[in-house]
């Protein structure tokens, strides 16, 4: 196991072993995931069964049991209120879940999903054994007593994984009042929000009136024209950097972007507040607000991470049914040389802006995005997001960028993760998978050996603080 | 040769070796191809001359010849009836073809040909030389002396080559007679009929009131409107499946789908009986007809396959020359996650259907295929098909779908050949090729040994079996 | 250093340089570049000073200092005359723009760039440490010493290169001045020009009536008509050709291609004279200004290379303030198979034609270009190209290529260099990338030790020599 990821060649591995020796511990910086603040907020909190921890809140997983012909009901899933029953009734054993999972481990065999669950199992729960059917209710025993305890709460947790730094995602609108709540404790835990703006931007989301009512009601104000929209984004913007916040973020379809002269923005927001958008309205409007993002970003400094070209709940049904972010997002073919055009030109070059891209299209890694960052000093390519956070995408990543862009308009790495447990296992596949690629560069005579050492350390730590400012803030 | 395509690295080596080892003798299960089953229909059949063999109808080989200025009328292919002579006469000696091809063997290396033919050469003709220009006349006296034999009748290398099971591909008009007298004639080689549907889907191909015309008369009905078509589809599908199908087939530009009004498809319909139908009409028409392809496969059970991406016939003077089929065929980018979208939203997790889905763009195996085939139940993903079977292709397309889809939502292997003498070659690159993937996966403790073994064996046969439903079929 | 870029496997890393040590002192080819030819045409022409050959002609890295920060100014590039000033003066001192490069040399680790740089170092001008800051001045001291003596002059380094041919990149207007003087000196290098007609066929670029006119005035005829337009091309090609031109080449943003009636090009023509022309416009008349092109090469048989895909000066604030090729060209997603069918039909099977086509998007290489250059005469395949000069983009390409085209249609390598210098570096990476790439063929007994070598200077110098018909040229 520790030779785990790396090069079956002797050179290779051997230095590969030993970067990776020397980053192992470095502390975890996270600068974007979508952890709930409120496991931290309380230090009571705990983070319920086995099955919810590892099954019931991965769409990793959901979604690989699923292909298979498993229904979200017999993984515990509940349809939302309302939603016609079909077939399974919700299991609500979490025993029969875990098994269930159990039994189907093949289904994960080769994936991140479980080389991850493998190294939380062993470096988090101290289960050594596979996860199988016959041993499923003993590990079961086993994880449900550890979480019973009081090292396996989430604050025990975030210093146990040396968590320097972890960044939420928050709705624009919300109070933060977990964030106020950590703050307010005296906990040392380093935990800081994200405003995240999806829901504004997006006029043919379903739920945008509900964010923008949100949105008015935060601010206190009603919302009628572009400017009250911006006004209000900036006002909470503000509020978000008091609360320790260093970013914001935004998912979009597309990465659009262009200004639009005021009376069409209100002109377009208008018929959108009569339920009247079109498509092309929807697009004209984000490529607005995307460039009135950046704009802000130059004022206040927060670092602006775009996540681009996910088509999310691909299947209507399964939204419908159960809800969003259960494994049915679906990437789509990606443009940003064009697309950010406008953006880049007004603001691309300006050291206020910081603009972190995350591509789900491979092909724009050294097509658009590394040839982009390699320019404009405002660029920062994101690590491989979502689908790609495996060996082969990391690998595939770097091998892409790195001759394009060099190694310092990276990002660092993102754990991404919406399970707590996980993000050790995610760095430390991040951090393995980078030390066997740089451990390629120093066998072939690329880069030396102190030069791979210092790389290694950027890529585990030193990137992700720089890229995010949070080597400029008060730890 | 015994370590052919397998890493240099001892330990990733002798790990490649046992794995393959272990699969090189399983049956060869082959669902989808072109073989022509008149040659297993009659036990008297040959396969013609060496040249006929390994040239004459390989558009693999034509097409590298004829980009370095070989014309086809050199290689023995005749020019259609009609077609104004140009150039060449068409080379009747078939022993001047076969040394043409040896002299030019150079034009072969490195690409997944060159492996087949050396295979096929040693292990199929016990010919251990490479063919040469010196040795050529030779090696056809030796292929030309086998092959008049009765151990290199079809059927005798059916049964040498352990063929489990082989599905041919038919136009959905075809009476069957072959697999018919296949049937009669009491050899128990299992020989599948496949129904393919292009010629009726395209309304712009130049063959398309043919087959229209053929499938009325194969139902004995007129085709006058969308339902009669639907209906003689429906009832050649029922033929099929009574002669031992398992699947049908379909190959389209572009994978769009969208469900017409029953008007509107009859009215396109009928514009395109007049010869007006538009390229709006076509991609309409085809994206209505592959919806309800998909309905029919919900209630009879055939596993659909869709092969999408290639235009066909790039050069239309090649065509109207020669015919179709010569290796001008050139793939296009292709989109998945938008186009299929309707069709998954209805049918996409009903366990009734099994859509296999093909692509020649292999930016869609991470973008969208694996995670369409990682979250609906319905999805399976093609193996590396036509210009990707070769190692590196199959390398990428591992490397790149399982990390997202895991290994059960792959199809297996498709041979796709044409040769016949060709299959197990391309049987044994795969599982080489797959054997040596798993080692590496084995080198760097990303799966055990015995997973490895297991998945080996599944790559092999039982992914096509299982994806196919042979394994519900009486053998 | 005798090992950089071989594969750390002892066994590829054996045969690998076996391979390279037999083709590392071949004659260097150099058919496609952008060397200033006025460097060879005066006996007595120098570098100027280190930082001026090192930094401030070179926009690879320009661009990587420039994302991180560092402006145009303190590297020594003036602002265009007229252009406002903004922030920094422009660094005059030579020694404090090589000073700064020095000190960033981090921000070129991991790119080829950096191994150019130390190739150079160490082979062209003998210094063994690595550049950095502590010894900026005494590198840039030793630099300029050597580069005061003879032996450092170009034609001397062009002697000592070993380079057989270099073909430079000229407008079509140009007297080539300079190639007639180096045909008068009777100085034996074999310089030749190459007619690019880039600023012609873009009816939208700023400079297109200033090109019309320099074309028109190299003539002697004014150009009113797209007959005129071509006879003038027609003329200037017939005098490249005589002062030694192989090839014309072509920069466009999309490869469409499509002839026009003669009034259409004609009306296009006019608008744009007027000013009016339209973005359709413009895609059209490049797209039959292509074709006629290729018709031309039919004719006089100079090949004809086709770049595709640059969006050129992306940020159109750097092209007003310091003028284009600074960094700031970014890819963009392009299109062969569709765009190229009109051209391909009428001439991509005639022999007099050769067309070389080079991407930008690395996706296009085996689902469009190797399928067509697998199949047309006329089409070979540009070697990688610009982002793609690294040794992972070398590996990439020849993965992805050779496979499905074989090796006998690529067009072998081009250095592209725009610093004299760097040629024979760019050289030993391309070859020392495909000898690597070739023992890795080996080692999996995909080809024999013979075909590797062979192949390995047919990659090296032989294919290139071929493709742009200089074996058929007197030398």
């Amino acid at each position: 196991m520790t030779d785990r990821y790396f090069a079956s060649d002797p050179a290779q591995r051997r230095i590969a072993r030993d970067i990776y020796r020397a980053i192992a511990a470095l502390p975890i910086v996270s600068p974007h995931g979508h952890i709930d603040p409120r496991l931290l907020a309380d230090p009571a909190a705990t983070f319920g069964s086995p099955a919810e921890l590892f099954v019931m809140r991965d769409h990793y997983v959901l979604r690989l049991l699923h292909a298979q012909g498993i229904p979200y009901e017999s993984l515990g899933i509940p349809p939302r209120q309302g939603a016609v029953r079909r077939g399974a009734e919700t299991e609500t054993d979490h025993r029969r879940v875990w098994q269930l999972f159990a039994d189907h481990q093949h289904l994960l065999r080769a994936t991140p999903t479980a080389a991850w669950l493998a190294m939380e199992l062993a470096d988090v729960f101290g289960i050594a054994e596979s996860l199988a059917s016959a041993n499923a209710q003993a590990v079961y025993d086993e994880i449900e007593a550890r979480l019973a305890t009081p090292a396996f709460r989430p604050r025990a947790l975030f210093e146990r994984f040396g968590i320097e730094t972890l960044c939420t995602t928050d709705d624009a609108a919300d109070p933060l009042e977990p964030h106020r709540a950590i703050r307010a404790s005296g906990w040392p835990g380093d935990v800081r929000p994200t405003l995240r703006a999806d829901g504004l931007v997006n006029l043919l989301d379903p739920g945008w009136r509900g964010h923008l009512e949100a949105l008015g009601a935060s601010v206190g104000r009603d919302i009628a024209s572009t400017s009250d929209l911006l006004a209000a984004v900036d006002d909470r913007r503000a509020y978000f950097k008091a609360h320790g916040a260093v970013a914001i973020d935004l998912g979009v379809e597309t990465a659009y972007t262009g200004s639009l002269e005021p009376a069409e923005a209100d002109a377009i927001l208008a018929r959108a507040l009569r339920g009247e958008a079109s498509p092309d309205d929807a697009r004209r409007f984000a490529g607005h607000l995307i460039i009135e993002l950046a704009r802000m970003s130059v004022d206040d400094g927060l670092v602006m991470q775009l996540h681009v070209g996910s088509l999310r709940d691909h299947d209507s049904a399964l939204l419908e049914r159960f809800g969003p972010d259960l494994g049915a997002d679906i990437p789509v073919a990606t443009e940003f040389t064009r697309n950010l055009r406008p953006l880049l030109e007004q603001f691309g070059n300006d050291p206020r802006l910081r603009l972190i891209l995350f591509t789900l299209d491979e092909t724009t890694y050294a097509r658009e995005l590394a040839p982009l960052a390699g320019y404009y000093h405002a660029v920062r390519i994101g690590p491989p997001w979502w689908f790609f956070d495996g060996l082969n995408g990391i690998s595939r990543y770097l091998d892409a960028v790195v001759e394009i862009a060099g190694l310092a308009n990276l990002a660092g790495f993102n754990d991404d993760a919406r399970a707590f447990c996980s993000i050790p296992a995610r760095h430390e596949l991040w951090r393995r998978a980078s030390a066997n690629w740089l451990a390629g560069l120093v066998t072939r005579a690329i880069v030396d050996e102190p030069a791979a050492f210092e790389t290694a350390a950027d890529l585990a730590a030193g990137l992700a603080r720089r890229t995010y400012r949070l080597d400029r803030e008060g730890q």
